[in-house]
This record gives structure tokens, C-alpha cells and sequence, in this order.
């Protein structure tokens, strides 16, 4: 039985189940290659792609099937790069199967790390985690570095990574389960639950006494407001994710930066992981050595189910994750 | 008969000339160096200086002189690098007269251009314009460059260093003088008066026809959030004033702009010239012989008289100078 999962109607404000719609639909059998789907990446940034304008990448289309990153096992191929029982991972449809032409696949090797890792802490997770440090934050021992969505599945990298650099790495997550886990599973040295602190800016200030000199945001709104009042001269700030607003209808307010980074001489950039496609191979290298060595841990959630998609998509909107969340098909 | 200006009381919002009190003192008749002031500038950043709160720079104490840059001549000299005659520039006192170590004093040659000229294109203003640009703009020939307060001292080199490196410049400005004025004088390709455009963003996107890459925001506000609605990916927000905001008494609010750093991977960027002491030679250099060779012009507005220091000062922020503003003692 095949089944598909298609964008019913575009949310406002916060997706709902009822935004989707998963229908059955037949078996494929021949195509070039056909794809059987075992692992669904579910991500905060494709809530931007279910609306209905111009970014980075083009919006979904009401009534056609969803996509994400997704491995898949080949059941059938007459492609000469991929023969049956590979394993891939690609851009694909929310499909139990689909006939696919080869495209921007990428084989993937089951021996070095479980498939669904693919997904996070080597996928573009890992990859933004790392990249994003690499080209914005550029660490330098003995610094200090912020990290907001700190349990989520680039935060808890990130925060590694800056263990790996030799800096102070402070972590913000929504409880206090969560401020526990990353100091105890990732060695970040404090954390902040921001969900039960008055005064974020007092926090920070507090859980960084010589400053912040990265902030690296998966969250935007408020928390950033409350990391700029306590950045250092020369400060990087790593625009990553705006979860915050993600589901905001307009452009919400807030306390212009400007000023401060006048001030301070610092900088916002945002990052996007696919405008560095060309330095992929060396950052999956460095990750895979790290994490065979054990400096690199990664959590991952897993929802069983491919009906379920839909809800744990929903659910990533409300922090029920513990790093990268997946669907297991 | 020797004078000095004081800071009378922190200004509430705007300043006005209560904030300011003149003062006789005493003559300078010794003292390693006497110097005697003879042009004295004026700028926007001088405001953040008359608040108490930590900065960049020590923040002027109530009571005490302000200072700004200064070009005064040597009258009596026992230091062996300066002797009567010479004309020097640095950060000094506003009073007619005083002595100095002379610590930090540069001299300067009123051959190469007029002695005022040191305290707009070929002194700060000119090395902000240049250095931004050089460090955080980067144009490339063919990019549209944006810029804000473009009659402005800043904004009028940063316009013509953008024509320099082939670029559509494109100006904002307060009047439709000044707007002709940039684009006769400092050959700009277009500009927009903001106090008679209604809606920015769509001025901006009618005058930017290929987007913007580099903006050159002398000016903060709602000028900055009109042209973030249209930049192009990887653009360069250089925030090297914000003065519409500078007589705010709390942070002004305004639509976060994380959400689109992210989507099209700009950055914003806080510039002060201090940072990069270390280029100011190369920097100069070109100036000038862009100076010398006419490709570079620049507009000035000299205020005759000590103590019109405050009243010229005010000014700045009704916008009423052509260029750079400055004092003549």
C-alpha cells in the first residue's frame, strides 16, 4: 500500500493537522529507480516553504505532495549509479514510494552511522552546525559562545563544536530536562532555561560574565533581544533559525539592533547550509571523525509511522524534540 | 580672549542649546604645545557621547568641555616633532586655545587640500566612507549600492567610491535639492527624497531595479527596514549611522530583520572607523588622489564662529548641512 502526504492548505500561524492530507495512492512498481522511504526529516524552516511567497527555496503548492530530505532504499533501479539495496538520501516527496530519475541523490554508507544520523548530525544539521561556525562565527579559543535551541539537533553541534574549539559554551533550551541533558550529554558548561526566566538578558548576563562574543541563533525574537544587550566588541551573530517567528503572520517587532551593533562593531549574517554546498565533504569528514571518536554525541527523536509525519512536524513548533526529529516509515 | 564650550545637562531627545554653556577662561599662554583651534567638527555620533552609558568612547561628563576633531594651529611648541606654524588635527577640547602633549596629534599639510577638508574627505568621514566600503561592502562592478544620508559627508564619498567601482548608486536624502545636488555634483544615478516618498520600500524597488547588494545606512530606522524589503541574496548591510534614532530615549522598535537575513543570506555589519586605524594610511592615499584627479568631489558647510559649536551641532539633525559640517573659529 502506498501512501502520500500532500499540503491540504497553507497554515496561519501555527501549521495544524488539518493543513495536511495523507492519501492513499498506488504501488509503484517501474520507474528509472524506485524508492522505498525509510527515514523523513522533519525541520522548522520548511513552515517558510508552506507559504505562498518567493525565498530561498520554492513555496510547497497547495494539493501536491509535501518534500524534505528522506532516505530511502532502492527496491528496483536501471540507473547505472545505484543498484537495489543502496541506500540514498535526497530531496524527496512525503511518499511510502516513488519512482525517482537519480537526480541530487547521495548513496549513503549504513556501516559508518545508523541511516537515520544521515538525517542529522551528518546531514544538513551537522552541516549547518559546522558551517555556520566555520564561516561566521570563526572561534577563537578562550571566547565565549551562546547558543539558543541549544538541545535542539544543531544546537546540541554547535555547542559541541565550541567544546572542540576550547571555548565557554552557554546553552538556551525550554526546560529544565533539557539544561540538564546538554550539560551533562554535550559538556556545555551552563544553561538557560528561558522558559522559566523573568530576565534573559540578566541571565545571560550572568551565565557569561566576560560577554558573548558568538551568538549562535536558532530562534530569533525575544532571546535574541536579550543575547545583542550582551554581546562583546566584535561580536558574530550567526542568524541560523527564527523559530520565534516562524508562524507569525507579519513581521513581528522588536527592539531595533542597529544601534547596538554600531556600538559594538558587530555582526548579523544569516546562514543558509545549501549556499555552501562546495564544502560539504570536508565538514561530513571532520563530524564523522569526531563523532567515531567520541567527541561528538548526537540526540535524535524518532516518531514511528509515516501518518505521523504530519504531527511531528507539528510538534518540533512546541519543543517536543530531543535533537533532530525523524519519522521512521 | 579664550572660550570654551561645556556640557551643561545631558539633552532628553533632541539636544538643545540649554544643554550647552560658553564659557571665558583663562588665555593659554604656555604649555608643551599651545595649540589655537581653527576648525572644529561636528557630528552625529558626538550624541551618543552626551549620554551616560558605556560605549566605544568614554561618554562626556556634565560640567566638563566637549570635544570632537579639531584642526589647530601650533602657536608655541617645546616638542621636538611640532613648532610654531604647524597645523595639526586630533581629538581636542572645544575651547579656542589650550595645551597639549601632544599624544595622538597628527599633522597635516594644507598643500594637498584645504585645512578644513581634514575633517571631512580626507579625515574621518572620508576614511569611514572608504574603509566601510572596503571592508564590509566589497562592491563588485555591476551591484547596486544603496545609501542613505547621501548629501551627507559620509554618504556623498560612499556614493562616489561605489561610481569609482562601477556600480548603480542609488541616494537617499531629505530635500529635493539635495537630491538633484548628488546627482549633479557626485553623479549618483538616481535619488529619493524620503520626507516626500510615502512608501520607501516601493521607491527603493523602483530606483533598485536589479535589487540591492550593498546598503549604506547612515540613518537606522524605517529607511533601514524599507531597504532590507529589497535586498538580494548575500547582500551587505553596512550600519555606519543610525540617526534617526539617535535621539530616542529607549531602543525604538521596529520589524525584526532576522527573518530576512536568513532568507537571503545578508548580513548587517557595525562600522567605526576607530577599529581600523591600521588602513587609515592607504585609505588617505587613495582619497586623495582621487581628490587631486577630480574624481572625487566633496561639499562642506562652514559655520563662522565659536560659538556656533552647539547651534551647528543641532542642526545636523534638521538635516540643514550640505556635506560635512563644520565649525570655522
Amino acid at each position: 500500500m502506498n501512501k502520500q502526504i500532500l499540503l491540504n492548505s497553507r497554515p496561519e500561524g501555527r501549521p495544524a493537522l488539518k493543513n495536511f492530507q495523507i492519501e492513499e495512492i498506488e504501488e509503484v512498481k517501474n520507474g528509472e529507480i524506485v524508492l522505498e522511504s525509510k527515514f523523513i526529516s522533519v525541520d522548522p524552516y520548511l513552515r517558510g516553504r508552506m507559504r505562498d511567497e518567493k525565498s530561498y527555496i520554492e513555496p510547497f503548492k497547495v494539493g501536491e505532495p509535501l518534500e524534505s530530505m528522506v532516505i530511502a532504499e532502492v527496491k528496483n533501479s536501471s540507473h547505472s549509479d545505484f543498484k537495489k539495496g543502496d541506500h540514498i538520501m535526497g530531496m524527496l516527496d512525503w511518499k511510502k514510494q516513488q519512482s525517482h530519475s537519480g537526480k541530487d541523490l547521495r548513496k549513503i554508507d549504513p556501516s559508518i552511522a545508523p541511516l537515520s544520523a544521515y538525517l542529522g548530525v551528518l546531514g544538513l544539521t551537522g552541516l549547518t552546525a559546522y558551517l555556520a561556525l566555520h564561516k561566521i562565527g570563526i572561534l577563537k579559543k578562550g571566547e565565549t559562545l551562546l547558543v539558543s535551541g541549544a538541545a535542539g539537533a544543531v544546537g546540541s553541534v554547535v555547542g559541541q563544536i565550541g567544546k572542540i574549539k576550547g571555548c565557554r559554551v552557554v546553552g538556551i533550551a525550554g526546560s529544565d530536562e533539557k539544561i540538564d541533558h546538554i550539560q551533562e550529554k554535550f559538556s556545555f558548561d551552563a544553561g538557560i532555561n528561558y522558559k522559566t526566566t523573568e530576565d534573559m538578558t540578566q541571565a545571560i548576563k550572568e551565565a557569561c560574565p566576560d560577554g558573548v562574543d558568538v551568538y549562535f541563533d536558532n530562534v530569533g525574537g525575544e532571546i535574541l533581544d536579550a543575547a545583542l544587550q550582551n554581546i562583546n566588541k566584535a561580536a558574530r551573530i550567526i542568524n541560523c533559525g527564527a523559530i520565534s517567528i516562524y508562524n507569525e503572520t507579519e513581521i513581528p517587532k522588536g527592539p531595533r539592533p542597529e544601534g547596538i551593533l554600531i556600538k559594538k562593531s558587530a555582526l548579523m549574517q544569516g546562514f543558509l547550509v545549501r549556499d555552501h554546498v562546495a564544502d560539504y565533504q570536508k565538514a561530513i569528514s571532520d563530524l564523522a571523525g569526531w563523532l567515531n571518536s567520541g567527541k561528538l554525541k548526537y540526540d535524535e527523536t524518532i516518531v514511528e509511522g509515516f501518518e505521523q509525519t504530519p504531527q511531528a512536524f507539528i510538534d518540533i513548533f512546541d519543543g517536543k524534540n530531543f535533537g533532530k526529529m525523524v519519522v521512521k516509515v
